[in-house]
């Protein structure tokens, strides 16, 4: 049976070591507000709630930057507050609260068919796939690849700055191409913030941008699910793009 | 709408290096023939046939020791003779034919619940992944992971008989947890010819059996498929384990 809801309003909070980047469904104005290592969960819930006073939103879509499993973070993060393993963000935003990794979260944003390999390009190094369409988490940073170095040895902020631009790049297009055979993707999206250091990219990828981990969290509610907790939503309300 | 369609009977076929598997849906007994650097896909099929010429079935599954996508064989194997990529399985059987990567069969065939990693110790180094119920093929074999040597260097044959059997367990016992970390899997299936030779498994691994590869195929044909070539299927005819 097909049910007739309304299209949900969401709130993605992106939270990253050095901003949580606020976007709500319809509008294209991001908000940024300070992250770092002092920001506990609840001090999050209260910025973003501050922030985004003037939004109406049915739900919230968070990007985390660890691991999460079954909608749960499971390790609390090295670069963030403590807290965040126990925390009830459902009962913080007085909202349903759909949690998943960021580089997850971009990946399920940049993706169109197929099967695809998103790579995050940043202080470490994310990944993920989306496979016809379910995402799949990925955890390939501290995984080996070579003379004891992992793949964020290599790839990451500190590959960048041990070698340099030019060696790093290099590194890219050797790894990047590997993972592509490793995981049989039709294509690999390339993003994080220094993806734009690449220039020209590997075959078979594409760049990322950071307005898709916006499309992923708002692709975390289906269209379709009906709003519990605004059911008069506005006729005219903006439906999110598809 | 549900479709009320009879149990498709199967014929799985297992093509390995030294051995070519049979089963039908329905039967215990495996039959062998041999297999090597001269198969053609044309032999097999004669092959398959005759041996096979006292089975009733209505589709072909084939575990097929090489890349598959979208139920093509893409290169031609190393260890078989050649033909593979061109040739039409589907005329030679004249059956429906579903052709998957022999280590994704025997994924699917080992699969309970939530995500699974399978990974094959035999001559070479098999790996597949099963999400939620979706296989997902992985080519690891060629990736490398430390001091320029690949996963199949330290797993498979080479590295047993390289380095003896207590070093090759520790190097399983080393790689393996972190595969399992970097797929985010809840479990590992630890299947191939040399698998009984580590005596125990690591943590959160179970150990494989050559008969999932048969369940695996059977699974590629869902029992409520109707089956087009014998419409009227002895009623008394054993459905295939679910």
């Amino acid at each position: 049976m097909r049910s007739h809801g309304v299209a949900v309003k969401v709130l993605v909070v992106d939270i990253g070591g050095n901003n949580v980047k606020l976007l709500v469904s319809g509008r294209r104005q991001v908000r940024k507000l300070a992250s770092g290592r002092r920001l506990t969960p609840g001090r999050m819930v209260a910025a973003v709630r501050e922030a985004a006073a003037d939004w109406r939103y049915d739900a919230v879509a968070i990007g985390f930057p660890g691991q999460v499993r079954h909608g749960r973070i499971v390790a609390e993060p090295a670069n963030l507050g403590r807290g965040w393993t126990r925390y009830d963000f459902r009962r913080g935003f007085a909202r349903p609260v759909r949690i998943i990794n960021d580089a997850l979260m971009q990946a399920l944003g940049s993706y169109r068919t197929g099967r695809l390999l998103f790579i995050g390009l940043g202080t470490g190094l994310g990944a993920a796939l989306v496979l016809e369409g379910l995402p799949q988490p990925l955890e390939l940073a501290h995984l080996s690849y070579r003379d004891g170095f992992t793949y964020e040895d290599f790839l990451g902020k500190r590959g960048l700055d041990d070698v340099g631009k030019k060696l790093w790049r290099g590194m890219v297009f050797e790894i990047v191409p590997r993972l592509r055979e490793a995981f049989q993707v039709d294509e690999v999206v390339i993003g994080g913030g220094n993806a734009k250091l690449l220039g020209r990219l590997p075959r078979g990828c594409r760049l990322g941008s950071n307005r898709n981990a916006f499309v992923g969290g708002f692709r975390l509610f289906p269209a379709h699910v009906r709003a519990r907790r605004r059911p008069r939503a506005r006729a005219g309300a903006r439906r999110r793009r598809k």
